[in-house]
């Protein structure tokens, strides 16, 4: 069965060894993901960022910017990740009092042969680092947690939901 | 309380907008960050890595070589990061069979003005992102987790060292 | 009135917040822009570019390079910008004895969901700073005035002329 | 006269060849430099503007930060520029009614052997251009205008200071 | 008969300026382009890194991984080159006894209007890099010879195939 | 004698894993790489080049500032080299009859814990490409020779100088 599994880690050849794989032969279709990530820290660390957020509203839009540029930055980042052309890119993040912190939602859509789901899951992980600098004078144990592909549609595999 | 806590919110200036902080009257010292993550995935998931890894080590190797390229972009992924000359980055992977898998370590050193501990934390976080990218195909559920800082030496403010 | 024009502040979505805009539904069409703007310095630093340029043209020669790279990075810098193909890139310089100083025209096609207005701007607006970088040395007061859109044909929208 | 100025050409090397000059020699020193410039709309673009920034603020934040980003770009986009680190960015925009339009501010601070005036002058380009991308969609006839050095101090030549 | 030869030269136009041609008007077509180079050294360097080489595979690794990535990196290196989007790259590197050393050879795909020998050339110069950068502490006589297209199909002019 | 060379090969650690080396306890020197490379090709394309370059130098032009820009990028490229502020980079290109073809050097100067060695070897190595690129369209089997590091000076391990 492990060999079946491996003939499916299609960054890698026959051999082993890593390749930017062939999706020339692949349909060009309108493909969308969506990936998920939160990041948790201290009470007050949250208070003070929505205290500090609420006249300008930098912290979050800092973050979310940084997020969405660096969607754009994915195939330059992941060294087997075809370079796409992105129709949109949507970051939004929420204060979540649970946590506390903030959950990270990024949504990328492509007209191209393969999907986004790793623009979608940079656009989050960037954010989320972002969220980390401007907080880190407050706290250092702040932690990124969860990052996660939520749905993926479009493109001959199956679409994707995850549960949670 | 929060009073002094948005003061601390070093990004952003007095009316609350963002700025890349003064660091140029701060001291050039030696100043090392270590940072960890985890990636969790399907027991065969982590099998079918394992596998295809065996000969050619290339899974682990190229989230390791793009961890260490991206602790070189920090700055211009990170909105408000300074530019710093970085001295050492090293970044290891080593399997985990009861998450299973992959623990994610970063070690960065600069001598500069102020700290590497956002570089660390993008090298980890890449580094899992490209081990994600390259096991997608395998299975959609695959999660990054508990991205943190473990330790932050040299400087004025107190070392940091995480409990866990 | 406003609320009209809010809404056509097509980066914002309804909430007012930053996103990078759908363009998956709309049609690739050929889509063109031509950017101009102009540099203005005193007329012995005109003069010593001149004289400096005669036999190499290195002065005007790096500014058109460096507008034409500069277009291709417009995604990387302007953050709610689309990465798009770009099909030709023309930087046009030359001297305007009136000024004095030099007027700087780019054109950029693409084949793509949006027009590429932002790479004519850019590469006029790195060619200036690259005169004025190569310049510096000799005047401290050099100017860059005048960056504008000159005209935009393709897409659905109607095509755009300016009577300046 | 034309001679002596030719030779303060300083990045055309004798025979008249673009290089980038030779700065190991000069004294790391603190060095400040700061630009302007402003971007002229119609009224009703600047009062959209306004109405859509009011509850997020995210058109301004965005050029700002853009600006910020920019700035650590200045020596990937200026050919013949050094690579500096930088200890300070920061990019203020405020409103200007009798233009009607904005006003850009940028401040960069080095600890370097060479100056830092691009990196100001760029940064506010960009942020001029992302407040163009910003606004394209209700006017296309907004011009960026004015770029220019409004001071500069450290290093052995003598500080700057624009009169106007 | 130069005549002919200089308006081949397509990257300049009439006047002998540099340009980014237009190749809008070029049919979208599957591209394919082969390059190769090698790269020689003393025996005893060569020996060092098959046995250093031998378990971990990172010196070759690393070194296909910074080709790939490079290939992606084209039209932001070479200056005329327009940014297209890649469906394939594959990057091989294997040793020769009889240099001694190692060959490289880049293969790399695109569905565009124009081809992608620049990318391949890339690949495999950036690969002879870090080959060159990880042996240089043994032997600094290093060289790269070589570096040619083998072939190139797709498109308009005729396939190329390299005799040697 | 194998072991005591891989002990050489200083960017394997001891279990043969690729790493960015600590350079932080070694001096801050000024240190000088120069390398060189050639481009062979038909003499009627050599021809081509002289006779579309006398009036503007474009194409000798364009691929020197292509050299420079490269290596500000060479960190970016090469997964494991550091860094490094850069005070001095010239790349010049002369004709070579005999070949027929263009010899090219790199000279790079940088005060720093290590060398640029391969900051010199990239931008030789993308001058030629770029070279290659502007020529293609008269030549596909135009060839790049020949890059080798000249001398190195600077630094604690011996200056080095090629004998050829």
């Amino acid at each position: 069965m492990s060999n079946q599994h491996e003939s499916q880690l299609s960054h890698l050849n026959e051999t082993g060894e890593a390749q930017m794989v062939d999706v020339s032969s692949k349909k060009v279709t309108r493909r969308q993901a969506v990936a998920r990530g939160q990041i948790r820290m201290k009470r007050e660390t949250f208070e003070a960022i929505k205290t500090g957020n609420s006249p300008k509203g930098d912290v979050l839009g800092t973050a979310k910017i940084a997020g969405i540029m660096a969607a754009k930055q994915t195939a330059n980042l992941i060294p087997l990740c075809h370079p796409l052309p992105l129709q949109k890119i949507e970051v939004n993040i929420i204060g979540d009092e649970t946590l506390p912190g903030y959950q990270i939602e990024a949504t990328v859509i492509t007209k191209a042969e393969t999907g986004v789901e790793m623009e979608a899951l940079t656009a989050v992980s960037i954010a989320a680092l972002t969220l980390y600098d401007m907080a880190k004078a407050l706290e250092k144990s702040i932690k990124i947690e969860n990052i996660r592909l939520m749905s993926k549609t479009g493109g001959k595999s199956a679409d994707y939901q995850s549960r949670i």
